[in-house]
């Protein structure tokens, strides 16, 4: 591919080019409206940013856990196995509930190793997460490569027309470090040349879709129309939209799919009017113990904050209004579960397969002999 | 039934009762942040207070552009038929899709006779507005008569736990006289002490659901929750919601139902999960001219700055804030239709009908006489 997909562009987060002491993310508190690099040179730099939501989305949180880990022993004049471990118990309670955020810290764990110098296990634990950084970019650049050809097949009926493309909350760049999940095919279809249109839905309550992904796309230069939630099926209906990518938190063995709250949604209304729906995930974030997600994948309530007021720019800054009476309650459900039967597919790392436990055991049945539960209950 | 339901309370627009010359509506600009009753007396002032969205929902665009008749004839001097018509064309231009305001107006037209003195005309004229205005009370009324079986056959299935409904934009009193539409049945059942609880959808972008139904709910005492509009779905799928209830804009012959955008994805759902979709409207926002609803109703599309803004409240004012990045697109469809195939029935001031030729035409069999289309295509 070209200049754009294999530079060092649009990725949200990196080691500073002069200096390895800083690590440098774009500060998402104030996208659209700011653009500013925030610096992290410290563990409680790194703490502060994955709390205050400098940076946010699993796959970018696990990736900053794991230069916090190499920052805390670089500014750390001790170097045993109780200083990398108190910095990996302080820094897994900044997101509770980030999966990446553990399995990261993790990694950085079984890196150290207490019989090495201290400069030996620095130089490793930098190594570790420059390399945790590249898995998740090359993890989302074989996304990018094997949801192509979907983009290319519509392209291919439909031309000099351009691809309408439905997304839904960030599950871009911003979330990752490059390429994102469900960006990754519009990045590589656009840097081929193929005329692309998306719709981005505005994803209240924290409007992730109009203030990142849209963000995003007015970078790379790819048209774009933000849209309310609530349009979404207007539009499928009137043949405005000729596939729905979409990101995903959570995927069980059966193929039905976590997301943000909304996606089951736009799923019905693809499934109606007859439009593919499929979601982009790196095979890290299937839950592999997990059958009926619907019943069993816990939905997180977040701060009712999030739904009575809203943030927005003021002119001069980021502020936040009521939008609701005094006492009228609220309830702010993180995300809902599509159920496999509305995924046309599923795009991983690996190639597409269906929505389904046959579909997913063909790309991956490594993973079906070591899960008990995949075994027992598989055809495999 | 009881006080409440047959008083003078909870009406958006009356006659001041000192002062024939004074109408008063609740100003709808500053709900729910700020109550306050804005004066009509004069011609000007009713094209303003529609303009301005002082009042908004057709019906009561209806009434209060009949009372502007009357207050244009009360405050001239001339009382001839270039004066009467002079106002209805004025009051026409105010808001120029609105139906209901241009039947309204041509109804007064229709009362003015020129042989009258003009205290005999300005008579008439009182009486029509009033009239106008109890036949919407009366209609929702019967809404709210005929739609509180369903809620009271819930209640029956599922008591002690309260009937879960879920509703969407406002189609309450604000948006008529008294009672609402979609409200309507909830009104009656509430003042019935059957315990109801309301989901109210947000209804971005002008957000009617979270500042006006949450408004109308919280004044009667009807417990009830705000979420954003992406969470109905969610709440479909486990079994938080025992009904839907939505109003209509426009309704066809075949029982496709135009209503607020975002309406068509939450009948999706509740189809999705055997739960009831009903809509309440009164007959004469059924368009006996049109079939298919997909096709042939044409969609507004409404400003951009309702989705690139928000207005809400600073603690002092309202005011608004940017919610998207300066070069991204905007659309915003002012509503969808939902196909009758998802609709479960129709509440009318008549009764309930499935949402079909057949179901229409035994309730309002007199219109498809009237109706060439209805007549040429219908089994009557």
């Amino acid at each position: 591919m070209s200049e754009y997909i294999n530079s060092e562009k649009d990725c949200s987060i990196r080691v500073s080019p002069g200096d390895r002491g800083i690590i440098e993310v774009i500060d998402q508190r104030y996208l659209p409206f700011k653009q500013e690099v925030f610096s992290i040179t410290s563990l409680e730099d790194t703490f502060f940013a994955i709390t205050e939501m400098v940076v946010r989305g699993a796959p970018l949180i696990g990736v900053t856990a794991a230069f916090g880990m190499y920052l805390a022993l670089r500014n750390n004049g001790q170097s045993n196995l109780n200083s990398v471990e108190y910095a990996a118990a302080y820094l897994n309670a900044s997101r509770p509930t980030a999966v990446n955020l553990f399995l990261a810290t993790q990694r950085m764990l079984e890196v150290f190793d207490e019989k090495r110098s201290r400069e030996e296990n620095l130089e490793h634990f930098f190594r570790e997460a420059v390399l945790i950084r590249e898995e998740e970019i090359s993890s989302c650049r074989r996304i990018g490569e094997v949801g192509l050809p979907l983009i290319e097949a519509i392209w291919q009926q439909k031309q000099p027309e351009p691809v309408q493309i439905l997304t839904h909350c960030n599950a871009g760049w911003l979330a990752c470090v490059k390429y994102g999940t469900a960006t990754a095919p519009m990045y590589f279809a656009h840097e081929k040349g193929i005329p692309l249109h998306v719709w981005v839905d505005e994803t209240r309550p924290r409007n992730q879709g109009a203030r990142l992904t849209a963000y995003e796309l007015g970078l790379a230069g790819i048209p774009h129309t933000i849209i309310p939630d609530n349009a979404g099926g207007h539009i499928m209906q009137h043949k405005m939209v000729d596939l729905v990518l979409a990101g995903s938190d959570r995927t069980t063995l059966n193929g039905d799919v976590a997301n943000k709250i909304g996606t089951y949604l736009k799923a019905l209304a693809a499934f109606d009017n007859h439009i593919p729906f499929y979601a982009a995930l790196p095979s890290t974030s299937i839950d592999w113990a997990l059958e009926d997600g619907i019943r069993n994948i816990p939905v997180e309530e977040r701060s009712q904050e999030e739904v009575a007021t809203i943030e927005g720019w003021d002119g001069t800054n980021i502020t936040s209004l009521r939008l609701i009476p005094e006492n009228s309650a609220v309830r702010n459900f993180g995300f809902d579960v599509t159920p496999a039967r509305l995924v046309t597919g599923l795009i991983t790392e690996r190639g597409i397969c269906s929505a389904s436990r046959e579909g997913i055991l063909q790309l991956f049945p490594e993973k079906f002999n070591q899960n008990p539960l995949a075994k027992a209950n598989g055809n495999v």
